[in-house]
């Protein structure tokens, strides 16, 4: 029989998705380069050189099943290590390579930390604004998500809201820093006050609570911003990461989920994302860019565009009298809407050809999502835009 | 919580794995040239010329978002566009893009039509021998796989049982062929009666039934055999397919699934895999691979050493008085074990190096697949092995 669940979500339309559907008819009529698209979170800066110098002589190896044969389950063995030792490297914990399974993407991170972690109807609080493809990750677990509702001020965690919503039920907190859509980077006190607050429900509760720390955009953070590893702050700590913004190559999904190797469980977590992925039939992501990605481990696209555009827009919006907490990295800013419905807001910004996403999807209605990783010409040219929808509510 | 059910599955050890390592440990102490493995199914041809300059030609692009960028979530449309065209050319029927959703190869295709078309307590039925990975894909859908016992005489379909087993419960049947582990190839009269089967039990009970035909193998068919093209039978045929064999390329994990353009769900069948794909995190294969297999459409690696292997082995095999279905196609063969107990008899063949799988965990105890992608002097230098095997049973 047609499966019910998966046709009653195709009612369900994407607004970035329509969104970014009327930018490109809209392009077809004004020309691209008239367009303000900011709808897209798409990578705009070409792979690393040397991404591209080790894809090709792999793809040309006369070795063809060295590099096109099956990978182990849990990814090849030499990569693991790899991502292993960069972490170890870089964030003072002792992973080995039994601490990491090797997934396509941060998707296919969350969705197995997800089923590995979770029984029907436990529950998964997440914090608002938050990335719309939870819902359905969660969902898949068979697990119930909570969404605590954002503090707009600072837009890191309201800790009242979230500790009134916390129950014997939740085995998982699942967080998202550097954050899409804010663009906001979590404190160390913010990490450290709900690493303080999980060990005290760990000990009350007396069952495990697993910190899912998504991570995609660890590696965009800004001048001067204090970036906590989260794993360094909680044992039962899983990090799920993507290649596809530090290294712009989303479309290759690849990624890794990371256990604490404190976390008692590490090593029986990761063997089990195997046995999740026979279940959905996902397997492993592709050898070649696995072994691509393991020879550039410690290198990342030239991502400082990102924090030009980021300060342009910053500037300009609050000198036209936009509220916007100011981004600590990735290339999402998250300004307030004009009017109190971001949806006719956003409609309205139509009209000055600026595509932006109203954040009633990301649980933070009023707001808008501006994805800044096009042109920085552009980005100064949409000013003036602004500055006459900005006019229309004077 | 730890989740129990994939908690559990870590307790079943996989006979293949357990013999391959066995096989890897015993290479080191004589030398792999000395072990005849034939556990593993991973093709050993290299992958076509054109692949790798395609390869490389696109990994050398300039153009990196274009070539890395995101896909979209069904695959990319000239991607899908060039699968249904080079169907629609080989097979006559009016495949579109609208059919086509490109997957991590088979397996990801499997999983996605299963839960494409199953609701919970459906029934899907397959036959034995069955390649076991189809248990977990299955039982993540939450329906229910049952087995038809084999017909051992000639591995087609063994319609007496199916016909008690079947129930108004089955929604899905699902069938390979070419098959592994058997290498037997569905004939003209097999397909047309199961169709004929399904068409008539449609009708009783009033609702669809899907026939998911799994086709990793449809490239490797031996000469003269009559390989019918499933869809061509059965309106609600749902193909799974990956180039893993055809192209040499199993750990790029690259596939689709394509609906018989005349199904009249077909389209809602391939937008819902886009949301099923949500759900597990999946996504969608890597770019860089969609692009590079969508030009090699129609080509193949040299597939011809399977042919040889098989015939030196069917001949050699049967002379030692082994009994055994001639393959059509793949690269297994499936003997009869000398003994009742295959396990005893796998065992037993340790003694000579020759590395074989019962099976008792493909649904048909009393056999044993042979995988003979290995060179064929090592096929024919086993002979010798097999021999001294024969002996302890005489």
């Amino acid at each position: 029989m047609i499966a019910e669940e998966f046709k009653q979500m195709l009612g369900q339309k994407s607004v970035i998705r329509e969104l970014a559907e009327y930018a490109t008819e809209r392009a077809k009529q004004i020309g691209y380069e008239n367009v303000f698209d900011y709808s897209l979170g798409n990578p705009s800066v070409p792979v690393p050189q040397a991404f591209t110098d080790k894809l090709v002589s792999l793809a040309s190896s006369k070795d063809s099943m060295a590099v096109h044969g099956y990978s182990p389950s849990l990814g090849i063995t030499s990569v693991r290590e790899k991502v292993a030792a960069s972490l170890s490297r870089r964030f003072g914990l002792d992973y080995k390579k039994e601490h990491i399974f090797m997934t396509s993407g941060a998707a296919g991170a969350l969705a197995h930390a997800l089923r590995a972690v979770t029984e029907k109807g436990d529950e998964v609080i997440t914090f608002a604004p938050f990335f719309p493809e939870y819902t359905p990750y969660v969902h898949g677990t068979g697990a119930i998500l909570k969404v605590v509702p954002p503090d707009t001020d600072t837009l890191q965690i309201n800790f009242d809201a979230f500790e009134k919503m916390f129950s014997e039920k939740v085995t998982v907190v699942l967080i998202n820093t550097p954050n899409n859509p804010s663009g906001v980077v979590y404190s160390t006190e913010t990490i450290q006050k709900l690493a303080d607050f999980l060990v005290q429900k760990e000990k009350e509760y007396g069952h495990d609570i697993y910190l899912i720390s998504d991570e995609p955009y660890r590696e965009i953070v800004f001048d001067h911003v204090d970036a906590p590893y989260t794993a360094n702050f909680y044992t039962n700590t899983i990090t799920c990461y993507s290649f596809s913004k530090s290294l712009s190559l989303p479309g290759e999904r690849i990624g890794y989920v990371a256990v604490n190797p404190k976390c008692p469980d590490a090593a029986l977590i990761i063997n089990m994302c195997g046995q999740i992925s026979r279940v959905i039939g996902h397997n492993c992501p592709p050898s070649l860019i696995q072994l691509a990605v393991a020879d550039v481990i410690d290198l990342t696209a030239d991502l400082s565009v990102y924090e030009t555009n980021m300060n342009i827009l910053y500037d300009g919006l609050t000198k036209l009298g936009f509220s916007c907490v100011k981004p600590g990295g990735t290339f999402y800013i998250f300004p307030k809407a004009l009017e109190e419905d971001a949806i006719a807001f956003c409609k309205r910004a139509l009209k000055y050809d600026l595509i932006l996403v109203p954040a009633d999807s990301f649980g933070c209605p009023g707001y808008f999502r501006m994805a800044y990783c096009i042109p920085t010409e552009k980005v100064e040219r949409s000013l003036a835009a602004f500055e006459k929808l900005a006019k229309d509510y004077q």
